[in-house]
Order: structure tokens, then sequence, then C-alpha cells
């Protein structure tokens, strides 16, 4: 199996209410068994999940957050977009979003928003953004393809970002390998891959930050099942690094 | 830019001091700018760092952090692995290798090891592992070919692993914007992005970890700069989690 993973070129600006599906369409030809990586920027702004700073205003905490390094109102959104706040350093705010994922700023990024001032946030639900999106390409193209919704994530221990999936659809987002065995016959200690996030890594790589490549088509991946993004959420009850 | 990843089929079983860049020049041909990732277990087999437990004399901490659920043998070899331990529960072990990394069991792993009895321990000096592959590569074929070193780590707060780098060779691990700035021209956000990690995670995909492929060749990726793994570590006074 040879994986190709195809940048999503010439995808005109995204404006709010924006049919994703139909511009994906008209610069890429996608096949069954495509999975399609978007990154969340595009996703956010079709479904107006942009917010103006103008129309906000700070929390005490969010002006002590702030301090001088930062402003207060960026701070404000971070905070309204927080269930949880895990770790914070000077106005650097690790959250946990309404999804459960844990990220930096809970996913709220002032790059490659629409304009000065405002701040793209995270789709409410992407796992039903993907969801949407598959269903209304299978309308216009009789295509099954699978569709992740990526954003770029930091991560504890290493240096750098990678992207992730924040939302899916079409797609088990875990191999399962609990009971398969290796060459040797041993049970894998590595049960369960998170292919998901790889997709979506993969996809970065050709997307390009600054070039305004928004997405990557993969070809060649064998998709089995299906799920949300949230499977990807590790339980509390496991999670060793609350 | 379109990438391909096409699986490293046909490497033989790999012994102690195997020339591991002879035997993938014999099933695959590679070409200048290739990134060749290998997962760390032929790599290890390769440099002998395999250790079988009978030889192993387990310490009260490691019959302590066992129970009555693990063998304190294994334990052993993955405190000996570890210069820190990050976390415990039960006979699980989140520890820092004397790479910087931090892993569950310092990267010792079970699965895929050789003969029952045995643990494969991660290189000494994965850097030098990939190093070495890309000159002798050099060397058989005229290439240049980028060489990544992987292993599957999990993730605080995600479930499921992804691959990454341990050890490069020809590349530059991180992908460093800062100061680029985006299509609407504001500095970006995500200044550094993980693209070796990527680079692993997306080989993982046509690894299948059951069907005995070790590695993957990506090709399209137009490789940057040169560095270590251990640009990847998080510097401890930056480290949020430690």
């Amino acid at each position: 199996m040879t994986l190709t993973i195809s940048p999503l070129e010439g995808l005109p600006e995204v404006r709010p209410g924006a049919d994703l599906a139909s511009l994906v369409t008209k610069c890429h030809k996608v096949e069954d068994g495509d999975v399609l990586v978007l990154a969340h920027k595009v996703v956010s702004k079709a479904e107006g999940r942009v917010i103006r700073l103008d129309q906000v205003e700070p929390s005490a905490r969010a002006r002590e957050l702030a301090g001088t390094e930062a402003d207060a109102r960026h701070i404000e959104v971070v905070l309204r977009e927080s269930v949880r706040v895990v770790r914070t350093r000077g106005p650097l705010v690790i959250a946990e979003t309404r999804h459960g994922f844990v990220c930096a700023s809970a996913g709220v990024d002032a790059s490659n928003a629409p304009e000065a001032g405002t701040r793209v946030l995270l789709p409410l639900d992407p796992d039903a953004s993907a969801r949407g999106i598959r269903t209304r390409l299978h309308e216009l193209t009789g295509r099954k393809v699978a569709v992740i919704v990526s954003d770029s994530f930091g991560r504890p221990w290493r240096q750098g970002t990678t992207d992730v999936a924040i939302g899916v659809a079409g797609l088990g987002p875990l191999l399962d390998l609990r009971g398969r065995r290796d060459g040797s016959g041993y049970e894998l200690r590595s049960t369960q891959i998170a292919v998901a996030d790889e997709l979506a890594g993969a996809a970065e790589l050709v997307m390009g930050k600054t070039s305004g490549i928004p997405g990557a088509v993969i070809r060649g991946f064998a998709a089995e099942g299906d799920g949300s993004a949230r499977d990807l959420v590790m339980p509390a009850e496991r999670d060793l690094f609350r």
C-alpha cells in the first residue's frame, strides 16, 4: 500500500456560510476511499466561528493573566473557550476545550484570522463539521470520502507542533490492534494507534502554513470503521497527567 | 508538492551486526531527497540492543512496581533505561530516557523482540544510528537520503500512540516559521512545526504493525537543514509538565 498526499490547491478565501465541500470539488477530484484533511480554520470561517476583539470585555482574570505582555481581550476569548485551565505561564494558557481537547489557548487562533482584531475559534462540534462535509461531498460527487478536521497542537516534553484530528467522519480514529500478534506471536504492546492524528500530521507536511493551502487529500489509506475525534480524548480516569 | 509514502517491503529478519543500509538497498531503490523512516526495533536489533530477562536481577524498587501484575525483571530493565521516572501507575512506568525522551517504559519493548524472554531497548544514540545509515546509503548508492529512526509514543490527554522521531540525519526536525507571515500578514503563532515527528507518523500509516514492515520511504518532501532528534526535546526550563 503506497499513500499519496496531495495539497488542496486553489481553494478561494472562505467566507461565513460557504459550502466547503463544493469549493473542494472545484479544485480537487476526490475518489472513493480518499481522506480529506481540512485545517480547522477554513471550517471555522465557513461556520462563522470568528470573534471581533472590539466586542469582548475582558474579565479581571483575563486582565491578570494578560499582564502587560498580551491583549486581555484575547485571553478573555481563550477563557470563554475553556472548560478547564490546565497550566498557565504568563499569558500562555493551556486549557481543555468543550470537546475535551487539551491545547494552547483552547484552540483560539490569531494567525490566519480573516482580519486584524479578530480571532478564529474551534468549530463548536468538529465531528459534525466533518460529517456535514462528508455528506455533502457524497451528494455532489457520489464518492465516499473520509473527512478529518485538523489543528496544530503542541505537546508536553516535545518541541514544535504537530497537526492532529479534532473532528472525523467516515474513519475510525484509533486502529485497535488489541489481540493481534506481531511477527513473533507476541501480543502487541501499543494496542491502539491514533491513525487520525497521523493522517492529520501527514497532511500538514504538504499544507505549508505560509502558502495558504488549507488541506490535503490522502489516497491509498484503507480507512476502517467510523468514530468521533472524541475517541482520541484520554478518559479522565486513565489520564496520568490531569 | 505531492508526497508518496511507500512501505519498505521484503526486509529480512535483522540480526546483530547487520548492515541495515545494504539490506534496505536490496529491497527499495532510493533517490536523492528521499526520507527513509526505520522503526527503531530493526536499528536496535542490528546494534545488539536486546537484553535477555534471565540475565536480569530485579531490584527491590522493580519488584515493588511490578507487584503481581508484571515481570519484575522487565521493570528492572525499564528502570535501568530511565534517567527520571515521570509517573507510575501499577507496573506502568512513564520515564525519561538518557536521550531526554519521555515515554512509556523508557522505550523498552516486549513486542517484536527477537525471542521470548528478551526485550528490545532504544539505540544508545539514535541520531548516530541515523547518521551511520545515511552515510552508508550514500556509499552504496551515491544518493543523499535523510534518515529518521522512529518509535511509537503515547501522549498525555490523547488516546493511542503516534510514531515520532527519536533519531534524525540529513533533515532539520523542526521547521522554523518564526518571522514568516501568513496570508494576511500576521506573524504565525505556531512558530515551529515538528516535521520529523509528522514524517515518522506518516510512515507508520503504511508500516502495519502486524505485518512486519519495519520502515517506509517518503518521496517529495523538501527536507531542509540538518539537526538532531534531541532538538525535539523540550528544554526543562520551557517545560510546563515536568
